[in-house]
C-alpha cells in the first residue's frame, strides 16, 4: 500500500534521479497488486525486474506484505532471487515458499550459486535443499561444501574449460562446437599439463582473432596466476583488484585444476569484505537493513556494553580529581572538548591505518614512518588547536592558566591519539584479530582515559 | 636500508603469511640496491614484482630513497606503473623521471590509462605529457576528457568490437582473424544496428562455440543493458555489483555507440567509492597512506575544527548546569557515560544507514520502518543499559535517585540516537549531499547535547 504521509521526509529525490533502482512508483504498483491479490497485475509488474531487484524489493517489504507477495508471485519465483536474497531473509523467503516452487527454483541454479545459498542456512533447510537438487549437482555441492567456508574452494565454479598445452587454435574451437556442456561464462581456455596442472591461460578474443593453425601456447597472457584452494577469499579479492584478473584457475595441493574463480565472484567479495570493515569499524556486526528489530538489538548489545566498560573506566579516571572538579567546576564544562578532540583525532588515524591494512599498503616497510608522521601530525595539529583553545579558555572563564592547561591537554591527547590510532591496529593485525573488529574501542579508550587523566591531572597541579 | 630495530613491532606474521603483498626481503634487497647504487641487483630484485607491486613499493618509500629509485631504475620504468601509482604521489614520481623515461612510458599506455593517469595532475604535467602522446592518442585522450570527471565517458575505453547484427559465427570470426587492432581484452562482441547504436551484445564462448552458421542475434544475452557516457561512475559501478555485468557498451545522447565499460574498471571505481565512504565517516577526507605530514594536518585540521565546535556546543550546554555540578560532583564523573553511549549508538545506526543508502537497500519502500525499527532498537537497548548503569550509579555513590536519573537519561539518549542516526543520513542524501560526508558530526552532536542535556537537567530537577 502507499503511505502518502512519509514521502515528505524521504529521499525522493535522490531515488528518481537513479536510472537503476527499484522505481517508488513500481513499488507501489506490486504492493497495490500483492493488496488486492491480483496475481496477473503482480506478474506484470515485476516482469522487468532483474532477480537482484526483486530480492532488494524482498528485502525492503514487511514479513506480512513479503510472504502474501511470494505466495501470490508462486510459480514465477526463480531461483535466481534466492541467490541475490541478502541472507538475514534467506531462511524465512525459503520457509515461505512451496515445495515445488522451491524445488524447481533451486534445481534452475548453477551449483556454486547452491553452494552459496547453503552456507547460511540452517541444517534442516540444508537437508531439504540438498534432497530436491539431482544426483550430480548434489555431488558437486558436497564436494564444495567440503572446502572451508570463506575460502577460494567455496568461490570456485568447477566447470573449467582447459585445453591441452600443445593444442593449436583450430583443435580448441573444434573441440568447443563438439562440447554441449561449456559453462554460462567463461573467458579464458586454460592449458593443462597432462598431470592437469594449469600451465597457462589464452583468451578467448586470442583465439577468436588468430590463424588455426596457431599454437595456443604462442597466445598466452602474462598475467596468469593460479590461486590454492585454501586460500581465504579476501586474499582472492585482493588478488583480482590488484593484478586486475579476469579469470584465474583454482589449484589444490597438488597444483591439479579443480576449478576456476572470475572477476564478478572476486567483486562480491570485495564488496562484502568493504562493508565487513566499515559496519565493523563502527561497532555493528554483521547486520543488514531487513534484520529485524530483536536482531539488531541482540547485534549491537555486546558492542555497546564493551563501550561501557571504557566509558566506566573515563568515569574511575574522573572520579580521582573529585576534588579538583569540586574546586574548579568550570573543569567539568570543559574537560568533554579535550576527550572528544582526542577521539576523533584517533578515530582518523586509526581509519586510514585499518583501511592501509586491508590494501596492504601498510606494512612493515612502512610502518615505522606512518607511526611518526601520525605523531608528528597529532603534535601539529594539537598545537594549533591548544591555541585555539586556550585562547577560548581564557575568554569563556577569565583564568589564563586554564588555557594553559586546557592547551597542554589538547596537545598531549592529540599525539597519544595518533600514536594509538596507528598502533591498535597494527598490534591487532599482529596478534591475528582483524583490525577493524576492536580497533576503536581500544583508540576512544586510551584517548579518554589520557585526555580527562591529562587535562585534570594538570589543572589539579597547575590551578589549585 | 633495512632497520633491524623496527620490525619487533610490525605484523610481521601476518606479512610472511600473504601470498601478494611485496614480502619484507625483496624490500630489503631493493633498498640495499639503491643504497649502492647497484643497478643489475635492482633491476634483478624488481624483475618479478608487478607494477602494482611496484607503485605499492615506491608508495611506502620516502621522497629522497624513492627518487634515487626511479633515476636508477632508468629506462627500466614501464608506463604501467604511473596508472597504478597513488594520486598523492604520482605528480612527484612524474617529475622525478628524465624526459626520455616519461615519453616512452606514456606512449606505452592505453589511452583510456592516460586520460586517468591525467586527471589529477596539474596543468603543465598534464601539457608535457599530451605533447609527447602521438597524434591519434593525443585526440582519444583530449576527446576522453571532455567528458565530465567522474562520468562514464572518462571510464570507458573506446575501442569495441563489433559486427552488424545480421551477421552470422563465421562472419565475425573472419572479421576478426582479419582485424590487427583487437583491443587487448574483450569479452562480448556488440551488435550494432546501422546507425551504429547497440543492440545486444555476444559472449566470445558463444560465438565460439558455435556453428559459422549460426546468427549473432540468435546468441544474445540477456544481461544486455547499455550505459550513458554521462552517467556518474559511481553508478556504473552499482549496476555492474547489482547485475553482474561483464562489460556494457557506452551510448552518447543519441543513443550510438561510443565506448564500453569493462567490469574490472568498474571493479577500481567500487573499490574506491567503498574507501572514500569509509574515510568520509570517520572525518578523513581524500587521504592516503604515502601523504606527508604537512598534507594530513592540513586535510584533517577542518574536520577537527568541526568537532571542537560541536563539542563546544555540548559544552555549552554543560555549563547551564554548573550549580547542578558544584552541589553534586557525581554528576561531573558520571555524565560523559551517557554522551559516549549515545554517541556510540549513533555511530551504528549511521553506518548501516550511510551504507544502505550506497547499495540502494535504504529507500522510499522502507525508511519509515528503518526508522521505526532503529527507535525501537534504541529504546530496547536503552531499557536495558538503564538498569545496568541504574544498579552501578546507585552502588558508586550510594544514591538510589542518581540510578534512576542516569537510567532515565540513557533510554532518551538511545532512542535519540537511534533516531538522528538514520534521519541524518537521510536528509542529507535528500539534500544531494554524500550521506558519508558529515553525518557523523552532526549525529555525535546531536547525542552530546541530548545526553548532557538529560542527564543534567533531570538531575536537576530530581536530585536537588
Amino acid at each position: 500500500m502507499a503511505e502518502p504521509d512519509q514521502t515528505e521526509i524521504l529521499p525522493e529525490r535522490a531515488i528518481e534521479d537513479d536510472v537503476y533502482a527499484l522505481r517508488d512508483e513500481t513499488i507501489r504498483e506490486i504492493r497495490a497488486a500483492v493488496e488486492t491479490d491480483d496475481r496477473d497485475a503482480l506478474v506484470a509488474a515485476m516482469e522487468p525486474l532483474h532477480p537482484a531487484d526483486i530480492a532488494d524489493l524482498l528485502e525492503q517489504m514487511e514479513p506480512g506484505p513479503r510472504d502474501r507477495l511470494i505466495a501470490l508471485y508462486g510459480s514465477e519465483f526463480d531461483g535466481e532471487i534466492l541467490s541475490e536474497l541478502d541472507e538475514s531473509i534467506r531462511e524465512s523467503v525459503i520457509a515461505a515458499l512451496s515445495p515445488e516452487v522451491l524445488t524447481d527454483a533451486v534445481r534452475s541454479l548453477e551449483s556454486d550459486d547452491v553452494v552459496d545459498l547453503l552456507e547460511d542456512l540452517d541444517e534442516a533447510q540444508q537437508d531439504a535443499i540438498l534432497e530436491v537438487l539431482e544426483r550430480p549437482d548434489r555431488v558437486a555441492v558436497e564436494r564444495a561444501l567440503s572446502f572451508p567456508e570463506g575460502s577460494a574452494g567455496r568461490l570456485m565454479q568447477r566447470e573449467v574449460v582447459t585445453a591441452p598445452e600443445h593444442w593449436n587454435v583450430g583443435e580448441a574451437i573444434d573441440f568447443m562446437r563438439a562440447r554441449l556442456d561449456l559453462p554460462e561464462q567463461f573467458y579464458h581456455i586454460v592449458l593443462v599439463d597432462p598431470r592437469h596442472r594449469p600451465v597457462g591461460h589464452v583468451t578467448l578474443g586470442k583465439v577468436m582473432s588468430s590463424d588455426r593453425v596457431t599454437r595456443l601456447a604462442d597466445l598466452q597472457e602474462d598475467s596468469f596466476r593460479t590461486i590454492p584452494a585454501s586460500q581465504d577469499e579476501e586474499d582472492v579479492a585482493y588478488a583480482f583488484n590488484q593484478y586486475h584478473l579476469i579469470s584465474a584457475p583454482v589449484v589444490d595441493e597438488d597444483g591439479r585444476l579443480v576449478g576456476v574463480i572470475t572477476i564478478d565472484d572476486a567483486m562480491i567479495v570485495l564488496s562484502d569484505e568493504n562493508e565487513e570493515d566499515l559496519l565493523l569499524l563502527a561497532g555493528v556486526g554483521d547486520e543488514s537493513i531487513a534484520d529485524r528489530t530483536s536482531q539488531i538489538v541482540r547485534q549491537r548489545f555486546p558492542w555497546l556494553l564493551a563501550n561501557l566498560g571504557t566509558a566506566i573506566l573515563a568515569s574511575l579516571v574522573i572520579a580521582q580529581f573529585e576534588a579538583t572538579l569540586q574546586a574548579i567546576v568550570a573543569l567539568a564544562v570543559l574537560m568533554p572538548i579535550v576527550a572528544s578532540m582526542g577521539g576523533n583525532a584517533g578515530t582518523q588515524s586509526m581509519t586510514v591505518a585499518v583501511r592501509a591494512l586491508a590494501t596492504r599498503d601498510l606494512t612493515g616497510a612502512n610502518a615505522i614512518r606512518v607511526i611518526r608522521r601520525e605523531v608528528m601530525a597529532g603534535l601539529l595539529n594539537g598545537v594549533a588547536f591548544a591555541v585555539i583553545m586556550g585562547i577560548v579558555g581564557y575568554i569563556w572563564f577569565g583564568t589564563p592558566m586554564l588555557g594553559v592547561v586546557l592547551g597542554l591537554a589538547m596537545i598531549i591527547n592529540l599525539v597519544v591519539a595518533g600514536l594509538a590510532g596507528v598502533l591498535v591496529p597494527l598490534v591487532m593485525e599482529r596478534c591475528g584479530v582483524d583490525p577493524a573488529l576492536a580497533s576503536g574501542t581500544f583508540v576512544t579508550t586510551v584517548t579518554d582515559v589520557v585526555g580527562f587523566f591529562a587535562f585534570l591531572g594538570l589543572a589539579g597541579v597547575m590551578l589549585l
